[in-house]
């Protein structure tokens, strides 16, 4: 297989075909998820993308495999509590800030996960934790600044009310992220995640439990959007009847 | 089978035992659930229970057996949205008062089925509906007086966020009742009931979806336990090793 | 009860406490969600929000409510598709374009939902009908045009694949939204709502099953910040250790 | 950060705000949720607490956990069955008396967790064990004392049949726990959680699965209340129509 | 086709192969399943059966289909409560008592379509109805009666407590049907199912939810085992190492 | 505490009432759920249970618990495949067998402990092990022999369909164990359970998954009853009308 | 709008984006999904796969609708068992035989969704009907004959056992299709399906409950498989390392 | 027991019958399901396997148990990706390729298990790794390549788009296999389960989560079949009226 780095869209690993023009086409290279790949499968993905595009984001990754991936692919940083390893990182800072809101100190890692992803994508970010509806005069105090934020992305478990709350204080886009913390009717994140989609507050959108690595994903998508400006509109979509 | 009024404990209609012991079991005569049973049946059952207690109430009747009932049984009231049915109601009043707190105008006939049993078992009631977390400012403007409430029902459907936040602010007790408003992740109240269990403000418990009834009668026991204080402690249970 | 339009938060109908202050806080004024609601308790909603904010829109509403409705309050559209009734409209339009892309036929009336929604709002909106994944060829046609799209609403039943896709062939933000077109193992949708939730696409969020609406808003939240521009970053959050 | 002990409502900790102010609006300061946190955050919480109000309560700590929390914050007491650890307890000791009862041997950790957070709080407990259904003789004999507790919690996993003839035999209220024992359809404690909340019995209310804590929370307020007797009605609330 | 009735082991109509061996194989022929079949493919089963067997039953059968097929095949008995339809029956009376109990009036339904199968199947029925565990005197009134029964089928719906108590007040084999009375939490019966089959007393088994039929069938084959005593035991069964 | 043991039914331990009466009662003692309770507790109550009955039976009890209940409880056995331990057994032997057949290798110990539990209740107990219904003729050429049993225990695992053919092969009563064996939809042995229930053979019924001990017992409560004969029917039950 | 027909791949109608490249990709002309549509937009979607492909084919269509259908677009043809509406057909036959097998009469429906579907297509269909496992003898009778068809698509509700016991007992491919026939643990189809999945036989495939076209789409994919031959292999597929 | 070899088509070892007809009647031996199993069992029933027809496949072994099994069977070998186990393999090799693709890196151990079943089966195999739907052009660049395959297996976790897009690609079988790769929403597999189940794609069918090996083994009944070409149809099914 006689490849040029320069041309070549897909970088055949064989176990793996790493997306190049993943860059070109969303704007942020291919990201590794950590798990269920071996160490030497990651290094080797890791190895390829810092080649190409100067960094490299792996997500869910134990520390043990972490340790093992650095022996191999020397130059990374490890976060035990996020579980995210990266080489390099964004090349520019974008504009505005992303609030990460965190309903218990339980959810932290989650929110870890969302701010340092936010991080490695150039995006400003403010952390506010522990401001659970038990005690609402916590999240009150802080209403114009979470009103101030471009994006909020909130991280709360067991019956993941905080977003609804949110969601109602503030103008702007507000991320929901169930976490699996609770017990019993918790159901792992199953009850928040539902609760969250099902909230009566308008303005929010939810991604997958424990996911604020997908959380931060879309906030910076926003604020790259809001740093590009609206683009022409496109005209060749057709009508229904 | 020739049956003294006065003496028997059990009311033989066949088809069902009245279980004339309960008033002085549990304090309040035996309350007839609707749904499954004919009109003759609950006609009959009413009958018997307005015969030795003075007073009757039927739930989760709708509004076609109601008036097959009412021909049957004449001198009950029916109400279409709590959709229950009473004849009579308790002797006496009271003291103290259960608010009905509700976060949508969509869960009120659950919110009604709780106040009007409520009223139906001489407990006095505070209304105040339409104060969803969506809108928080709503709530808070009512917060003395919710402190003031010496038993709160919270009525909530959707994402049932409101017994957690309502919950946070009183220090009496909080019975929590989720209802079937919403749809799709909402699963007909399912994600309302779980939040509600996995709530993490403590001082709360749940019943049944759509169950105002049931919430109610909780209310009324504590009340009437407030009105009689404190027993004296029984002295035979065992200690575990 | 006297109280003077300009100066009251809340407009309190006893069944309803219409939140005045949501315009001024989160941009837009109140919505009806039309379902568990008496085609009375809706007029009267509506009445007092076109009397302070000159519009209204009201959510889930059937054509024989709506028709009630419309006979107390007049000067109203419904359309019978997105099931959706509204007076008035937002009094500017934002820049930008929210492209509505639906995968079958048979998700259409969510996907006007979302549309009608965006157009009550203010926002322009590009619609793309019946591109499932099943015929590639039809949704790659539009790759360029999808592209150029501020925000991308993707509505899709049955397996939900679609939104997985198009976040992969975009850079800017996607909201997805399951629908619960299908039978059998789709569950009402929810196995589509999952597959979103579990999606390998990173760069898109998701909402209710059906919720049309709430994506749309989600979408327009994002416009509008486009259209402010980043804030002054807030500055009190306190940072975890 | 200058802040002043007695001024000051929140406790600022960075990972934790630590709701000082609870204490006067719930009556009792915030507890320690064990699961997700660090030692040293649930130590450092501790000292805070402590420091404020002369005593904490942690729950849902493991033994290996509890060790290190003891070695940064010494003075405590840990028992490994209900996982429970504080330091000091309640000032007084409320009138009236908890009737903790558990349907078997094997759901006596849930028990306990309910009956020593009782004690922390201050409420007198009676324990009664063991007494499940499928020999009803074994609770009858204990019917009379039942009916002298002035709150009854009910434990029981499997098919948690228990609450539903306890609530039948007394006046007083019961708080239903499920457990997580039981296996195969017993699905860790959903299906005692789903027959408690679906039980025939009126007068009862139900927590989360294993959450003996919460079952205690609630009883106490119920006593504290007792204590207290009826407040003044509360006189602002609105009525539907 | 030409088949010799005395000869045939199955009817060939086409749409069915009625299994007329199975009166050899199994002690009773076949019975008709009434749902997802056509009044008119009912009718050709149920003229089949009768000719060959001189006896028929079919189950699951709404009033208005049972018309049309009364009018097709006379002769035949309907009971709109238990929706069975017969003709002819058992040949036999079987010895021994059968009791069938239900807890609640809302449960007759299938506690007679229990009954009714057992008639027609030739087993003396005793009932005893609305004894739910809420009032747990009503069953313990009939505690001697109950153990005096040679098979009991317990009938129950909402949390499905009744078998538990049951199986511990006898000796001889509960069967338990659980029944989709209820709302809610209750599942349409899956509570009650769940409940039933983690029950904690030993001695019972269950059939599916509303499947009064189903018992009947079983505590009929005991009752015919009772009836011939046990067999000479089977020599041929290997032996796990 | 003095207690004179010929005459107290209640065994007070503390954290256990040991069920006495219950051999009067249901014709064996009780029998003790091995988990969540600690080898300490387990042989205290089996020291009672022996000292009372000269039997005793710990059921779902792991090796390591095994050896330590061992010494402090000599004189027992115990299976690692089953996890039974029994000290004595049944006095007498019953008439009649059991034929404990199961689908495959991999169900062995639930089908071991549903022959064992027999064998400890005096029941004869035939095996037939590895016949599922992927290869029909292994169970074919025992069709006579299992027609011969007198109880039939079906102990199948993944899809379970075996039960659905036995039963259609016997006139006999059926009892259907699901167990946990499989992977993925088969749901840790749900799918089997809910197979067995929805089954389309009549004169089957079902215990909790790998409950192989609840089948023993149900099916050596028939045998005693083929025994003992009918009884005189219980003449006091009311009938509905 | 200016289309040619017989270039363009896709035919634009605004609320649908007819395939006509499927034909050429996938052997057989797109289908149009009946529910959800409007009997207008089916017939305009018919009308132009007739115009071009000279067949069409409409599934899950309600007998209501299809009237409406019919009237705008005549020459087709409904069956309201299948509840299929078609138009022309395959213009060639198929070689070899599908067995469409059914467990009981009340799952013909979907049965003959399978078989019409498969003479839709040109494939010659043996069908076999009311064989279900609890009278095994009926499926025995046809062994031959079954392992004689080339591929076997066996329909089964309930419990869904039929297809493991007929893919145990042929070699070729056996497609199981589930069907929501059954009542409460049958979970409408789900436990037939999760069944199927789990099944202990090897070679068969399974599609959504109720989807009698999926099957015989897929056995048609087969046998035209069959009839072309095996094709040159890809050569360009990487490996894994 | 005396039993000749080459005669009995059952090989009793007591805790297991192994099926010697299978090959004759499905065309390729049992196979021995690893889990659940002792080595000691696995190693018995490979021993019998291997001397009637000189070849073996254990499925689901983990490496520790292989070991085992290799010391008491040497001969064999072991794949931990797969955790296969075989000796010897078909003794002819079938024309024809089964393409095996699957979404992500973390998807090949079962992609694996897929291909080396086919591969022991004597099915040539072309594999084809990481093309999910994410970068949809990786796929894309293979499109001619799947085309020519004649079955495609797909193996994919998360969401599981993939099946459907290429399905929708090629005209050849499709059968899908869900992984249980993925964390919160995907369920461990349910989610992809259901989304191909639901899939909008016809063509193809599905296996249960992780079942490489089954999918495999439908792949090669597939290729069997078009080696053979048709049989001759079989003449004796009845039709349905």
């Amino acid at each position: 297989m006689s490849e040029r780095p320069p041309l070549e869209p897909i970088g055949h690993l064989g176990f793996a075909q790493v997306d190049h023009a993943r860059e070109a086409r969303n704007g942020v290279p291919e990201v590794v998820y950590g798990e269920g790949k071996s160490a030497a499968q990651i290094a080797a993905i890791v190895a390829r993308l810092v080649e190409r595009h100067a960094r490299a984001l792996v997500t869910r990754l134990n520390a043990s495999k972490a340790e093992e991936v650095a022996r191999e692919q020397p130059g990374g940083h490890y976060d035990p509590r996020s579980r995210l390893m990266w080489w390099g990182r964004a090349p520019e800072t974008l504009r505005g800030t992303v609030a990460v809101v965190c309903a218990g100190t339980s959810d932290l890692p989650v929110a870890e996960e969302a701010a340092q992803t936010l991080e490695w994508l150039g995006a400003p970010v403010a952390r506010l934790s522990d401001v659970g509806v038990a005690g609402i005069d916590r999240l009150l105090a802080h209403r114009e600044a979470l009103a101030r934020a471009d994006v909020v992305i909130v991280v709360a478990g067991m019956e993941g009310a905080l977003p609804s709350v949110v969601t109602g204080l503030v103008r702007n886009p507000v991320i929901a992220v169930p976490t699996s913390i609770g017990y019993g009717a918790s159901l792992n994140g199953i009850t928040a995640l539902l609760g969250m989609l099902s909230g009566c507050a308008t303005g929010m959108s939810v991604v997958n439990i424990d996911n604020g690595f997908g959380a931060a994903w879309q906030a910076a998508r926003i604020l790259a959007l809001v740093e590009r400006g609206p683009a022409e509109p496109p005209a060749s979509f057709s009508l229904p009847t």
